[in-house]
């Protein structure tokens, strides 16, 4: 052990599991630790201090668990600025650059801390601004410009990994992870209703990620009903999504499913893609609502109450609507805007968009993830927000049952 | 091909399938056919006829043809009467003898056909009673007693599978397997509701088979509600569904999670331990709803409303209730009456259970399949019978659904 | 039933299930039917004939059935050209247009029959070339260009869905469905090597559609091998696989796993970022293995030995590499290129692309799909072509396997 | 807060999570703490000490967090003897007894600490013998008898939960939890390996839990061979896998399914209950070796190598074999009795028998699941032993890997 360096925890570090980690940490990575002072909060709302030496055999070994401590909210003693590097070439980081995590941020700059703007996992982060008022943004790697000035390394970096609130936090739990189709349904639902009711009261913003199965299982008209009384500040989801709304208005069916009456109609299997052309032929889906092809569903219900929407295209799509944005780049920008904007994430049956949105959220915004196959929920979860709520359960059983929580005890 | 033999379809064998499933049956076994005499049915109710004759190059292969094709419905020409031979042992079968399929059969004693009492699957057929009043019985295995005429071959056999209903058979339709998390719940409900009430008015049986989800996920409440209100005519169920029904109703929670706050109160885990030894302190269920120890919830309402119910143990269970069967033999028997009993099955969040109820039923029987998992679903559909409705939904809002469509409608 | 239509069968119309399935139709749709000539094919290489009359109470009602009748297979008797209709602008189909199946398909155009090219499911058909040597093309909707002769209506197009083998056909059966985890996998993958072998032999096309997890559980290398030993001619996957399988090479570890030592190198989960950022700094796959930054794995092989690949964006990616196609329209046309040549598909563990691949196939292409997850494996095989063989395994024992097979009785 | 009582913590306590642990419960519990004294361990081989004073707002709560805790592993300072108490009869346990957890615990009987034997979960603690030489036993509540010394309450009970290992442990980590289908399999083939040959040099028992699917799917050969070359020492299975694995030696099919030719013989799926009629006319499995019926396969093994194995039976089956234990309970003790000998435990793709091994087990017993299924890896690993290996994968693919690394190397 001949290289060592000293690293800082401070907070609820015993029960947040920073501490309890970082030993892990250094074990796992074949380094040595010491703790040269420690701190124990005495009671529930002291916060705990360990300052603690850690060895490794090389400087490679050393960087290698000093990086990983530091993203896990050890801060290397007497700090020094961060290292500041041009970006050699649009879309080209320098080598070394700062991968990001979804927690709060602090870079060093000219001896000051300055708070990461947006923070969103495995991104760059860039300074700029004037020399007397520098900001640190997060930028995706692909829109990195060169000449940008990029970090580089771990000096000069604080992660704020979030701690196990001293209130409990209801369902909203520190990282329980304990999802489960075993939870009762009812309470749960309450609990997500008072915390969109409370995101409404403070002018925050609800962001829905549907995916198609909410028509075909009969949770649309809960939906809509919820977009027009002004629950849901946004909509993201991909084209089959909005095919499927909106072939539900023109044929009264879903994937050829009539959904009033049960009967299979049997030549409904094509509605799918007549509704596509049908749009197509209007121009887009705001053209069709206003030529009146369109008259109710989810996607009527954006255009009528300035709810914005994100469609985005997949190679899956038989067939993209004029509204959809086919190119993957593009549509993660859209993306990334509605996530930052969300207070509370709805992730509401599908895998594929809630992956894409929860990749730009920050670990602080609140999510709720429902979905049918106890396997999405526990991947969505497991990368996820500090606080989730999961759900195992029938999206058509459970968007009519937010609808009456919410609009019933209006 | 030095061995032949004609063979006769007669019915809807077209759109029902079973003429084009005995051609493939030929052909997948290495025989030919020769269609000798074909009738179509012209119109809907017409009924076809074809009299084929079967080759084979040995008598093994075409024994076996011939015992494929008899399963599935097709009769050999000229029948003789079926062979009897005596059962050796208790328990034991004469080789070769006829395993059941769970149709409609009949078998040729006398010259005469008589319909199989209680068809079942993978049973002995014995004949039994007078020689100018026999009946016969369709017999499990290790209920075979010695000098039992059990028959053997497949000679004198007639098996009946279902036809397509020339109505359409609405959601319990013929063979649909189209199980699907993707049809619209309320529909669904409202057609199992109809049926659930149209039995109720026929003075026939509805068996329910309840996996613990039910407790776990709040359909406690509303089963427990529609055994009170008499649309649950039998309850068929496992140890452990039976504990965290008790145990909700002596602690309020469910595996130790408070259903109605939610709080996991830590030491929750224990109650389904400690349910179990309050109960065997009582002395098994009914005592303790006399005791007044038990005062609400499914098992409750058994007992108040003289609901009959059936708990089978399992080498899983955390401790047996003095009313639950522990041989897994006894548990069958007794299992087999209710199955008997029932005119609609209710298989709710339970593989296993509903496999040992389905084991037992004719393909007559209308069933109704819901769970969360699809795997289970598609399992329970394709064994079952030729009238099965499959749901994937959470099952602690499927029963609310339900009990809401049966009751409000009253 | 006041309007009429006469319809033909012809083939294996019994064992196939074409007309249990077209009288299926004709009742579910409300329909009649009267049988007005059958032959039955009296052997096993005899085709029938079925000649019917079919009615409903309107001439919507009918259409529909007709169109419905269509699709599977029937044809109306006494055929006229189909009807053709100019597109009104790009991108914009004409209403009423014939949106196809993927069976095979005949036009009719002046009298004559003419086979559309590459069937591809909810596609339009556009007939065009000079009038005495006219082909019909079957084009994706958003490929319409204004003014292209687009077929509409079911009126002169005759479908082939494909028929049962009278040899068996081995395990790319006929419709078998039956998918399971319970089939023996070694005589299974024999036969896989056997048709790979076989399309080798006949210069035919292999398509290899990959998912990330072929790199996580250690298939890989023998992937690798495959496709230098010239057993996979084409490579389809999205920007995921194509990183992981780089990542491999770059830092040893997938996803921050080292696959060797199973060690779990704590700083791992940013070696997928950092690959990213230094294939686009080398400009490419193809400069990467130039420069020597890459020497071994799937994309490594390909570039050596000149096999294409297509890879497809996502909104899911954490970046693109510059030979990810990010555009869904374009991604899916370089696919429709590859799906065309395509003799044999291999589906190995993704779902996304599996199923962009499998909507441009025809019905005749043989595919065979591997997963863990039996539900991924039901759904491609359900919507897939009549030759399929679905299994249910880790793509990791899988891949080894087949190569073994492939490899070692050389 | 007005009742107070001190309890203390010592070990590995801060990475092993007990710290941060026992924090988590008293603030959840709505208790408050305060840590009267704390001394870090400084380094990787110190350990830690913390004793902290606990208060609630009553004894009650006081009483349920001190439980808690105590599970955890905290122990009430200046502790007292265990109280004890008669069972009022037999089955029959005195109320508020103390149910146990599966870690390595001692109970104080005349101011000495006694090493419970065989800890297991849900279970009472007796203690008896001479009073100079007293000991304790864990008994399953149902073969608790009237008048046995039960132990009541939390006083004088210690428990000891796993600590993280010093040395990383291997696959067979510290609570890993982080079972996937994405790590490699050979590697991790290969440490299972290392530790069967290491429990069988070191005369350890390895005991193999086994599905149906391990003859299914092409794994049965290898695992009769793991038999017969002394890798496996027990066999603990459902009365499905026996006749499976007969059946194949019988029918050469299982289920019907021919495993060589993968025909699937249409008679086979009768093939099942044929197997189940021989074994019954034959007396028995040993008998049915003897009289020459069956000679190869897992069960053949068992006999001609001496290998116990314990056969449960379940309402699921479709007849027991004379040497299938049909009593739930029975079954428990025969399966307890393996458990308790065992040093590995492979659990083999079967979740029911799994998990009634598993309720056995103490934490410190090292465990292999493998499924196909996530959700049962899952399930299995997150209630078992703190030393456990969770493999997603086709258990057709795993034993024979498994069986090629164990022998290939001798």
């Amino acid at each position: 052990m001949t290289v060592a360096r000293t690293v800082e925890l401070e907070g609820h570090i015993i029960d947040s599991g920073t501490m309890g980690t970082s030993f892990g940490i250094v074990m796992d990575m074949g380094g040595e630790f010491e703790v040269e002072e420690f701190e124990v909060g005495r009671r529930k709302h002291d916060e705990s201090y360990c300052r603690m030496r850690v060895m490794a055999e090389n400087e490679a070994d050393l960087k290698a668990i000093l990086h990983e401590l530091n993203q896990n909210g050890a801060t290397v003693a007497d700090p020094r600025d961060a290292t500041l590097e041009a970006a050699p070439a649009d879309g080209v980081v320098p080598p070394g650059f700062y991968s990001t995590t979804n927690h709060p941020t602090y870079v060093r700059v000219d001896g000051e801390w300055l708070a990461v703007e947006d923070p969103e996992m495995d991104c760059a982060l860039v300074v700029e601004g004037p020399a007397d008022d520098p900001r640190v943004r997060t930028v995706v790697l692909n829109a990195v410009e060169e000449g940008d000035l990029v970090v580089t390394g771990d000096t000069g970096i604080r992660v704020e990994p979030p701690e196990r609130p001293r209130d409990g936090g209801g369902s909203f739990g520190f990282m329980q992870g304990g999802i489960s189709s075993e939870r009762p349904s009812e309470s749960l639902i309450e609990e997500i209703a008072d915390e969109m009711r409370s995101v409404r009261e403070d002018g925050g913003n609800v962001l829905a990620v549907c995916g198609p199965a909410i028509v075909h299982s009969g949770g649309r008209d809960a939906l809509a009903e919820l977009v027009r009384e002004g629950y849901v500040d946004g909509i993201s989801a991909g084209n089959g999504f909005a095919v499927h709304d909106l072939e539900r208005d023109l044929y009264g069916t879903s994937l050829g499913v009539d959904t009033e009456s049960l009967e299979h109609p049997r030549e409904g299997h094509k509605h799918h893609i007549y509704t596509i052309s049908e749009i197509v032929r209007a121009g887009g889906i705001e053209e069709a609502v206003a030529e009146g092809i369109v008259d109710e569903g989810v996607m009527y219900e954006c255009v009528d109450n300035d709810v914005p929407f994100v469609l985005a295209g997949s190679i899956r799509d038989d067939g993209p609507l004029p509204d959809t944005i086919t190119d993957a780049i593009e549509a993660q920008n859209a993306i990334r805007e509605q996530a930052h904007e969300a207070d509370l994430v709805l992730m509401l049956s599908t895998l594929l968009h809630s992956v894409a949105v929860g990749n730009c959220l920050p670990s602080t915004t609140k999510t709720v993830c429902v979905d049918i196959n106890p396997a999405t929920v526990t991947q969505l979860i497991d990368r996820g927000s500090a606080q989730a709520i999961g759900m195992v359960t029938d999206i058509g059983a459970f968007i009519p049952m937010l609808r009456d929580e919410l609009l019933e005890s209006e």
